[in-house]
């Protein structure tokens, strides 16, 4: 029941309006990895440079993180610089330098090839589908998707959805990759390609699950203060992704749950910076705001049959 | 029971992207009515002009909507033309006449000031203030926010706030009201001003419920396509209202399950253009919709009790 997860390692520089950070641990595959190890085991595929520090790799071998499958390769990490508004759901890209990440090809180590579930960060459909050829048999792949990669490489992205079960996505890639406006016309679209299921995040609006079994729409938790959005999404995917692994069998019921742990999560890691708030989380916090959410969510409904 | 609603009836000019009617049967009051009416028994106080048409008030004496307190007065009813965006969530005011409506002021007649339940439109809070004095003893008020009145008349409405019990407002005018841009802080600072509940509506992505016995969110039902969403809000605390005087007794419980019926009213009035949907839904359309809505927030929780 472990996890490989296919992504990104990167030094990040964030600016909110409640203050900066500098050149601090990120990329997707970061934050992915720690929420879902409060569920499952988890193996990392990822590049980072010369540059790369121990501290940095101990965040994740502490926590039984597999950091095998991550390459140094010479030269330096991924560099990412995001600034973001007043509102907190419009972020601009400073600088991205890929550094390492430029021309590398993830390659999967034998025993991970014989994973259950696989997750694909999002990426150049030719890698992805590369990855894919990797694993033979996988009980559950997820894949996210980036609107950069639905322009130019359409063919190969729908190759792709017909090889996953779960696709995460954004509103707006929805609308994009469906030419669908309306969501639920996206969501349903969408579902003809291929996955089984289709996630459409949208932020601090929460989530909209889509599957043959109807839709799902999960609310995100409502915060007194975000501090700094980054990484919700991959937070989103890990615990997700996590409690499915956990779990062991993918019905609507157990993606709803997941659905609610990655919310759960995800609500957690933007209350400080990077992955700050992750990285002293206990499964006592994660249990109590579970339950919160269950009452936010909870309609008492008693249904009026009569008129 | 009976709910009296002080309100407003005009005659509409819509543009969508969907299409146009002219000079409907529109203002909060008609969708408040007719969706409360599938609850409770509604009783209008409004005005109109002499032009108003005598199939349109058939409309609501069809209903069993008691009419006595519309009244009459020379000259034109109110006139308001509006035009939507693209993103239905975006509207312009096209052009507003208010026409009989200028300087009156709404008088209960005897039975409806012995009303246990009173709903206020958005309207100046002297006004609101002067029906209250007309009703001492109701069993619940609610009130719904317009933000004009917020920034010209604070301390009038600084008093309405103490004297209502169910606070209505979109997630700017609760911002502009409690001066928090986080929805958090200004759902538990307006909470402090007076109403045990405040509802803030967010259209498109639902409903947060603010009460001290903490917080509800709610989506919208997703639909397939949104003709006009005109009177959405009012449909929604017509039906969440008219559900609550059904009830009869104002609960954690039957607040939420009153956010529901408000949603899934709402949910059906925008399929089409002004009252159209309202006016032929029956009551076997909203238990199906209701069992659908519940399905769709139901996280079907499964508790992770142990790491």
């Amino acid at each position: 029941m472990s996890i490989v997860v296919v992504g990104f390692l990167a030094y990040d520089t964030v600016e909110t309006p409640n203050g900066r950070v500098d050149e601090v641990l990120g990329g997707g595959a970061s934050y992915f990895a720690i929420a879902a190890r409060f569920f499952s085991p988890v193996s990392v595929v990822a590049v980072v440079g010369s540059d790369f520090k121990a501290e940095d790799m101990r965040l994740f071998t502490e926590r039984n993180i597999d950091t095998r499958g991550i390459v140094k390769a010479d030269g330096l990490t991924t560099r990412w610089h995001g600034r973001y508004h007043e509102d907190l759901n419009m972020r601009d890209t400073v600088s991205l330098s890929l550094n390492v990440l430029e021309g590398f090809t993830p390659d999967l180590l034998p025993d991970q090839r014989r994973a259950d579930y696989l997750y694909l960060a999002p990426n150049d459909p030719a890698l992805q589908e590369h990855v894919l050829d990797q694993v033979p048999s996988p009980k559950v792949v997820v894949a996210d998707l980036f609107d950069h990669w639905i322009e130019s490489t359409r063919p190969g992205l729908v190759k792709v959805l017909e090889r996953i079960q779960v696709l995460l996505c954004s509103d707006n890639e929805a609308r994009l990759l469906s030419g669908e406006h309306n969501l639920v016309k996206a969501g349903r679209a969408i579902l003809k390609m291929g996955p089984s299921t289709v996630l459409i995040k949208r932020g601090e609006y929460g989530v909209l699950q889509f599957s043959d079994e109807g839709m799902f729409a999960v609310p995100a938790y409502p915060l007194e203060e975000v501090v700094d959005p980054t990484g919700a999404g991959d937070t989103f995917a890990g615990a997700m992704m996590g409690f499915i692994a956990r779990h062991g069998r993918v019905t609507e019921s157990s993606l709803r749950t997941a659905a609610v742990y990655g919310s759960v999560l995800a609500s957690f890691v933007v209350e400080r910076f990077s992955l700050e708030r992750l990285l002293d989380l206990t499964w006592e916090e994660i249990d109590k705001r579970y339950r919160e959410f269950i009452n936010l969510i909870d309609s008492h409904h008693s249904r009026w049959t009569t008129q």
